[in-house]
């Protein structure tokens, strides 16, 4: 048995999220389908996050073991071929042994978008939190930049059933671009929290609509206390944009 | 009566073109069902152009004659209300009785947009024509260049039910683009012929594949022959990009 990784973008709109879930569509779910009729078996897949319902990504990655004659680099168009079209296989590789596609990655990056605009874009429409008026996309980059570093991220920890002992988190790179009406939240880090990125992106955003002093951040975080950052954005605008593996299992 | 021009973006999958038909979906006809609902009449309407089934627009120019007290600022959100989520219109303003979307326009933007990856992406799925294998962009860079200037087009002409006395055009800018997988092809001219861009398209496309020298465009131009021009690209990948009116009635 040989283990594999396969790197795929999807657009989340249609599922409840990536891991298995009974009687709701998930990405795990097709995922799998298609192995089975292009593989003959059904496997066990490690994916490199559960990711929410909604959240979309164009760099999903998932571990699983299988014998296979298929070469790797026509696994792409073979899984492809029997997936719906908004989950796209792009890479195939094998890795060793012991990969494992959620322990073995050093860290992710996510990008929240948001449309800063009076009218929805037909092309785009989805995948991004609209946000009406005057935005300051300067204010935005300040407020983020306090993030950068290692940091206790409490505050920026949405509720979910799981017990989270250690809430400590290094985020090696944050920040705010704009493209015409289009701003972008880039956060790397080796790890994140529950909703992290959705409610750092709220905070980020209060910053930019005046409502919250971009110095402001450190108290925030400090307080250890989920009330004190900014709402939770919707899982529309979230792509999970990157994973980062050890030298060797890099991006094509 | 004040005449008005709107401004809008439509994804054209749905529709079969701008203009009303008979029995068949088109975006005219979207927009005067809403303009029917906000104004209280159904305008005639002069749309900039005609485009084919399938073709989408970022920047789609349409005047009209009403009477609203609505404020020209508030017309789009109006219209938007009581549009399909792949229209938007995102401007309204006033103009001269004399204007004409059509007849006023000094020229029109047209971006081609080609894929060159072996996979589909879920987010931009139906706003590209796919080309696998490599594609040389400085070939189709240097085959465009070619296009530049005031030029007899019907080589770049498809078979209408028109008959169309005078071929010559002057493309004003023409380039290609490559940004990671994405190549656009942007256009600018005084005016089209029918499918101009798409056999453009087509033509530049083959230059990229190495099937045809750039330095072969001229002799094609100057044959005045359709077979020697390159295939009619597929309608999804045209966009409209941009309309140009004298000053005054500038883009927002």
């Amino acid at each position: 048995m040989q283990n594999i990784l396969i790197r795929f973008a999807f657009n989340g709109a249609a599922y409840h999220g990536f891991q298995v879930q009974r009687n709701a569509p998930t990405v795990c779910a097709a995922v799998q389908d298609a192995m089975e009729q292009v593989l003959g078996a059904r496997p066990d897949v490690k994916g490199v996050s559960r990711t929410d319902a909604g959240v979309h990504a164009r760099d999903f990655c998932l571990s699983f073991f299988a014998d296979t004659a298929i070469p790797f680099e026509k696994l792409p168009l073979a899984l492809n071929s029997r997936l719906p079209p908004d989950i796209r296989v792009w890479k195939a590789l094998p890795v060793p042994a012991d990969f494992h596609a959620r322990y073995s990655a050093l860290g992710k990056e996510y990008h929240y978008i948001i449309r800063n605009s009076p009218v929805d874009d037909p092309f785009t429409d989805g995948f991004y939190y609209r946000v009406p008026g005057p935005l300051d996309a300067g204010a935005m980059a300040e407020a983020a930049a306090h993030l950068e570093g290692k940091h206790d991220f409490a505050s920026f920890m949405g509720i979910s059933g799981d017990v989270v002992e250690n809430t400590t988190r290094t985020i090696s790179a944050i920040s705010v671009a704009r493209a015409g009406e289009t701003l972008t939240l880039a956060v790397a880090a080796d790890g994140f929290l529950y909703h992290m990125v959705r409610i750092i992106a709220g905070t980020v955003l209060e910053a930019g609509l005046g409502r919250l002093a971009p110095q402001a951040v450190p108290d925030i975080i400090a307080a250890r206390d989920r009330q004190r950052a900014g709402p939770t954005l919707p899982a529309k605008g979230l792509f999970l944009h990157r994973v980062f593996y050890p030298e060797g299992i890099i991006r094509a």
